[in-house]
């Protein structure tokens, strides 16, 4: 097969892991006999640098003439305190809303032999593995009026039932090729939208009967992902308590450094990027975690391109250099070997 | 000094607990020489089944009367299924709008030789104590338009300058009389709400030279709640994500059943109820851990009497039945000696 892959590299270390991810991607089509062709983009603080915008409209049509796009963080303190259509941010909700990128699929894993690096007790972070399926394009992130008034200001929460729809199909559909299991959250209690996705979760059930439903408040779903964080399978819920719960998922497992995330909508087009931020401290220093955004370039095999068992073994090759005694500094384990990112890069290409 | 309270100990658990809490108020006054003249009145589910009403007529009076509340728990399965105005927690949301009870003050404190139950390592939990501020009569809770659309649904976060600077002066207030550190919750990065929170903050901090403040995005905080908890001071935050934070940040420590909480209002005024809920599981069968009730109770003592020498001297009751080698059930620690609820309340009375 043939595939165009806009990559956006952003700022810090973005740069370096998805120059990682692509020679990953590279040696995939070697490999397994596709081309990937690589078109470069500006987003974030780079972008606004150089163009003024950080969504540059060259950016979009690179998007929009490639079938996926890796994307490697966007910000850092350079443009802290720029005003807000200038932000490396704005980039990132721009570039999600023009492609109608509604589905944020957030994984969390407990990687084996990873426990030291989990804040939680290690009975707890054992056997963790779900997925947090986060409404993206909806909510208190677009809802109109959103501005000052008089004497205050306002923000909307609003979603429409398709809206809601088409995101709880999604969870289900992925709960079916997991677990079998879909925790909703919302709060159902004081929020009309909440009810509104109750009400749409319990219609869609019926479509579903193979999968197990449990609906959780999000106040609820805040403690649970800490007191039984291995009891979860897919999560599905609405673009900001998507946003708060799965940041804090992500630090259960203490895999941080290597979790990856796809933002897609229904044609299989899709945006794909680490969790981790742009980490400007440790930027340009090839020092940098690649495994989060190689672990994305396979999310995007998956998803975008259906080439499941090129994705696998993009997976598997990341989990053995680990497991063959060898880690990057944020995840340094006693009697490992620590690598820089390129030296890790081709350990993992070896594999 | 003779204070009335008025005491709703709503369903389940809340009965026995209050009760419990009572006896520690009474003898305190004894001790002290204080005279506690305690009110009944319904609320929750019980109130519905007697009144058709989460939050009757007669209750509103009996508070009106009164000098401070004292709550137990509200809901259970038996009114899960209820229309929105028939639930138990409408009593508990229109008793603090009545009220205007807009801080809910909430203390996470990791209790010595209790880090067994925690999820956390050992060194993540140690030394954990933080106030979390909650603005609790405005945001998404109240806003309107809040209701079905055409093809959808909305809420509301509205805030105006005032329900902010209040909210906030209160969070720099308490960091004051603790160690003197703010750390202002938000999602400026997204939200007009959150902006406006940040300009309101930036500009209090000018009258509060003794207090470091530091800003964080919500999601960042939901993350370092669990990586750094012992970072944290004093919280000061909107209200739904106060709702989402003080309840994640209620099983860092492994003492939910010994969490008190306490919203109140600028005159002194105030509600008090523990932070665990009515767990009908084990409601009415003298098993339940008072120590949250009665550590409301001291908060009670503190906030709305200005008590403190008797605030502490319950607090410091409770913790020594601990120390001295009880427990309770739901805290249960290899070679403590198991207590009922009465006569858990016995001990912290001898004490
Ligand atoms: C940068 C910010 C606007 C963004 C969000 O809140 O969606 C980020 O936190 C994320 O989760 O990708
Ligand atoms: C019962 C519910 C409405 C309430 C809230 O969300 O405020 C509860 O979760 C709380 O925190 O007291």
């Amino acid at each position: 097969m043939k595939k165009t892959v806009a990559v956006l590299h952003g700022d810090g270390v973005g740069q370096e892991v998805t120059e990682a991810a692509v020679k990953v991607l590279q040696s995939v089509g070697r490999r397994f006999d596709h081309t990937f062709e690589v078109k470069k983009g500006l987003i974030g603080g780079i972008a606004i640098d150089q163009t003024g915008n950080p969504l540059p409209k060259e950016t979009i049509e690179v998007c929009e003439k490639s079938d996926a796009v890796l994307l490697g963080a966007v910000g850092g303190p350079k443009w802290d305190q720029n005003p807000s259509a200038l932000r490396p941010e704005k980039g990132l909700l721009e570039i999600r809303k023009h492609f109608g990128l509604f589905a944020n699929l957030r994984p969390v894993k407990a990687v084996k032999g990873m426990s030291e690096a989990s804040p939680l007790k290690d009975h707890l972070s054992k056997g963790v593995d779900m997925m947090i399926v986060r409404e993206l394009t909806g909510g208190l992130y677009f809802g109109e009026p959103k501005r000052k008034t008089h004497n205050g200001a306002v923000d909307s929460l609003t979603y429409s039932r398709e809206e809601i729809e088409r995101i709880v199909e999604q969870g289900f559909e992925l709960a079916r090729l997991r677990k079998g299991k879909v925790t909703s959250v919302d709060k159902a209690n004081v929020l009309e939208t909440s009810k509104l996705w109750r009400e749409v979760v319990e219609e869609k059930k019926a479509q579903y009967p193979d999968v197990e439903v449990e609906h959780l408040l999000v106040d609820a779903a805040a403690m649970k992902l800490i007191t039984q964080p291995a009891s979860f399978d897919v999560i599905v819920t609405e673009n900001l308590f998507g946003d708060i719960l799965s940041d804090e998922a992500s630090v259960l497992t203490g895999s941080l450094g290597m979790l990856p995330s796809a933002s897609i909508r229904s044609d299989g087009f899709g945006l794909y990027e680490p969790v981790h931020g742009s980490a400007p401290d440790i930027a340009g220093m090839n020092i940098a975690n690649p495994s989060a955004a190689i672990l994305s370039v396979a999310m995007m095999l998956k998803y975008s391109f259906g080439m499941e068992t090129e994705a696998f073994a993009v997976e598997t090759a990341v989990y053995s250099v680990f497991d063959d005694g060898y880690c990057t500094t944020d995840v340094q384990k006693s009697g490992h070997r620590v690598l820089t990112t390129s030296a890790f890069v081709e350990k993992v290409i070896e594999e």
